[in-house]
């Protein structure tokens, strides 16, 4: 088979002109950038106010393995599944990062025939959103560390007199807003920043700081979770970057610094349109992180999408204990609308993987005997997928399983796994995807059962509402969502806890920053966990965002390059064309 | 008079498909990015291979001061001055950077009549050039510290045996690639990057590391000097970017990071159209510093222009000693093409200010006495002025001097002003420009004192070949160029000149990094000196941009944000239009 950009470029594309014509929008509502690429108008939510939304469909997955269960492969190829059998669909996907195209990971444009293409341009820097986030962060980045160094430079009083500004007395051991760059840069998780030559204080204040990769900025969360352009600016207005010295909150409205973050990020505000390899057209836009953020595409590009779609399907990050619980608690609870059904992603391999009887390392070449049947193994992991089902069918959504085929997969093993599926109780449906070797043509099964689960009665609920107390809302998450026995905070998270109430934050949403790898927050459990405490170690205000993260464990911010990173493999040919991008 | 973005809003605009075609472009030259923007590609170059080139124009300026001359004005006015004269012409600027426009100077679109426009999408984001010159070049940087991290864990051996990578050894004390960030940062500019929690070492090894301004990022050179994609690619691979512990260069090539380099970059190799308020097509290309790099538009977009039109008008960075010497040396025996015509860009306040006779800061009000007619100020600072025509036709090109007149302007020292120029021997007219408040219809004068310049036989000539001695090349500029009576290489000079000769890398060209506020290297020395040294304090390789830069005093890379920086100004109002952008 062709490598992906090999198909991708093979592929004859659309003009989108006619992809955006095609998804029902006006001439006025889009601006192309080249001839596969259009920011899309805000203007378009509002004319369109009156129609009913159309049905809103998740993509979710077990609990990840190194391997990848192929989310964004099945997230493609169901959008062009249904539109093979005549519905009117559109999908809505995170913009990638840079940082694992060029480390591990690689591209993140789905793959084989179900694919958003040109998936260079999806992969690299699109329509340029996330560099206007790094750069938006990081001008507030270069304001506090500024403002601090006027301030203490001169003295607040004199300060106060010759600027006519007042002084905010920033804490500078008490800044909370880092740097950001979109790479997977190790060296800048911690470094010392305003050092100066010996004698010298021209460049500030000596503090510690640190970058993270900039999908991990409160922005790229505010981002995805405004309304429009007006709320976008008041949340970044509320975001604390800092603590003055008396311990009270300093905001990006105090630095004065809200209007140039939010000017910088006015053209962000509107989501990319591309399409995929079939001309399904497809919203990009955003591109949170599933832990310490909420992990979906954003709300924006969901409202466009559900008045001009009768079907938009979109992904969450991780499993259903992550980027799903997240769209049903923290997105939900700002956009007022949810998912009408789920789609579970699996794999054999994959299922077998979360047995916890093979030794899988990312990077490391995958043992032969996983892709031999393995009736002890799927049993195992099977246990892993029947929590998913419950989770979704939790919050009053139906699930549809979609087992994503890969080659080796034998016939036996496959309907092994669905008759499981089809023996249990809730809410389930179960479909075979073959999306990724033969496009929407492989995704029909699917197409279909996810057809007839958008047409149950809905019932949905979040875990909890903003009114109750942030102690109540974690209890909610870690009980009812994750089915832990009990929640232990930290000494500090019980400070903060007391703190934040007083301050006024409570009535925020919470987002639980854990291991994507278990339900639990020990990443080496596999399979369901019945048995296991949550221990909360701190708690992070993203006022802007709307949500406070509690860590739980270790959660890394940023990534590293391997020895042998992706970027090894890129180039560009006598052409022009770049190669290696996979 | 209204604001600049007021101006610039209220001017009706022709698409940008109008503008392409008015400037000659095939429809499958360009890619529109929205109404106002359009990358254009590198086959206008082939497929007008044969058509002689067009006429350069090169704006250049008086030795600045903190006041600015209105060089980027004079420049868009005098292509407006062109077509108002029924001239074919485009103008060439450079894109700018953000840093500023949040910082102290604001944008750099011109102004008043004579702006690029949009100018919020000039001064902002743009198609997206420097964000890619920043990731590109911030990837190698991770590469570098990834490389490190991975050859010093396991030992060089074990690296070797396990990766099938030869282990490069970098010195972690010779890394020469700093950071780069789009802001005015000084907390940036000397940081410890690699450091770990107690006991861990898993972000790398500790080292001083520091920030540059994305201008001041070799990548932003090589972008202006390179002759195509392929060029770019050659020239990113040369780039040595620390030595290993035997001292031998590490280029991007070594790292095998110049290919996913490139890849970054590839989309930035096209210059972007846009138009000036008349509609003159204008190209925005790169934006290289014009100390420790060229300080020109490129060469490709250039290129492009002087094949489009009969007109090229283009400016270079600082005074005739910086951007217009580097245009003349580097850039011309890089691209083999020189300006037939340099205009002077003078004020009356500039030149009473280049009297060293008043005191002014960047930012503080300015004495209202400079204002006011006086003889003894505009004498003394007409020798710098002297100086600067002089220069240019050093090289055996014409000077016309722009007088930008400003509203207090009064008509009687205007006259002065140019009977004292028109009293000069050489190669020199003189036009007063109007261009800022009147657009074209205020550069008619200018328009054709610079067709008539442009008429004269040329007899163009760089002050070196590249063939002579790094030294050479040194006291070629220091001596002819600025009129030093002297050049003092440190010790440190002395051992560089012999390794980078032994190295190979002699025959490169050379930049002098000095301040711009003086044709001295001490910015204290107003006027045209003619009794100085220069002392060169240290040399920096450039191996992929071509060039070797001598540092001469100290060279900031790295701005720093006032106590009241320009961003505070900035927000979106109810339509959410941007305000506050000067």
């Amino acid at each position: 088979m062709l490598s992906d950009i090999d198909i991708c470029r093979a592929t004859k594309l659309a003009n989108i002109e006619a992809i955006a014509t095609k998804a029902g929008l006006l001439q006025s509502e889009f601006q192309s950038h080249g001839p596969y690429k259009a920011k899309v108008s805000l203007q378009t939510i509002k004319r369109l106010e009156d129609n009913p939304n159309g049905k809103l469909v998740l993509v979710t997955a077990i609990t990840p393995t190194p391997l990848g269960e192929g989310k964004t492969v099945t997230t493609i190829g169901l959008s062009q599944g249904l539109a093979q059998i005549g519905k009117s669909v559109m999908a809505c996907i995170r913009q990638p990062s840079m940082g694992p195209v060029f480390g591990v990971k690689g591209g993140a444009a789905g793959g084989g025939l179900s694919q958003v293409a040109p998936m260079e341009e999806l992969n690299l820097h699109l329509t340029g959103d996330i560099h206007s986030v790094t750069a938006a962060h990081n001008l507030a980045a270069a304001a506090i560390d500024a403002r601090i160094y006027h301030e203490q430079r001169e003295g607040y009083q004199a300060f106060e007199q010759r600027s006519g500004l007042k002084a905010l007395k920033i804490d500078s051991n008490n800044v909370c807003w880092k740097r950001v760059v979109d790479h997977n840069d190790r060296a800048l998780r911690i470094i010392t920043v305003g050092q100066n030559e010996p004698g010298k204080t021209i460049n500030g204040y000596q503090r510690e700081d640190g970058f993270d990769i900039s999908a991990a900025s409160e922005l790229m969360a505010i981002l995805a979770l405004a309304a429009d352009l007006k709320d976008l600016r008041h949340r970044i207005g509320n975001i604390v970057m800092a603590y003055d010295l008396e311990g009270l909150p300093i905001t990006a409205e105090d630095l004065q610094v809200a209007g140039a973050m939010a000017v910088t990020m006015r053209d962000a505000i509107e989501p990319t349109l591309m399409q995929t390899l079939e001309g399904v057209p497809t919203l990009i836009h955003s591109g949170p992180f599933a832990n310490i953020a909420h992990g979906n595409s954003s709300i924006i590009a969901d409202n466009i999408a559900l008045k001009l779609a009768d079907y938009t399907v979109t992904e969450g990050g991780f499993g259903s204990d992550m980027g799903f619980e997240k769209a049903c608690n923290i997105k939900a609870l700002t956009s007022k609308t949810s998912p009408d059904c789920a789609v579970i992603v699996a794999t054999l391999r994959g299922l077998k993987a979360n047995s916890g009887l093979y030794d899988l390392r990312p990077g490391a070449a995958l043992p032969e005997s996983l892709f031999r049947p393995d009736q002890n193994a799927l049993e195992a992991g099977f246990e892993n997928l029947k929590w998913h089902i419950n989770n979704v069918n939790r919050y009053g959504i139906p699930a549809v399983v979609a087992i994503n085929r890969f080659p080796q997969d034998s016939d036996e093993e496959l309907n092994v796994l669905k008759e499981m599926i089809e023996s249990l109780d809730g809410q389930v449906s179960v479909a075979i995807s073959e999306a990724f070797e033969k496009g929407g043509n492989g995704a029909i099964e699917l197409a279909n059962a996810v057809t007839i689960a958008c047409e149950n009665e809905k019932s949905f609920n979040s875990l909890y509402t903003l009114e109750q107390s942030i102690e109540e809302k974690l209890m909610a998450v870690c009980k009812i969502g994750y089915g832990a026995t009990s929640v232990e905070f930290s000494e500090l998270t019980k400070k903060q806890l007391h703190q934040l109430t007083v301050q006024g934050f409570d009535k925020l949403a919470v987002c639980l920053a854990k291991t994507p790898l278990s339900i639990s927050t020990d990443p080496s459990v596999k399979g369901a966990p019945n048995d296991f405490t949550v221990h909360i170690r701190e708690l992070k205000l993203c006022s802007g965002a709307g949500f406070i993260y509690a860590l739980c464990g270790n959660v890394m911010t940023m990534p590293g390059l391997p020895d042998k990173p992706a970027f090894m493999a890129l180039d560009l040919d006598d052409e022009g064309n770049i190669t290696g991008l996979s």
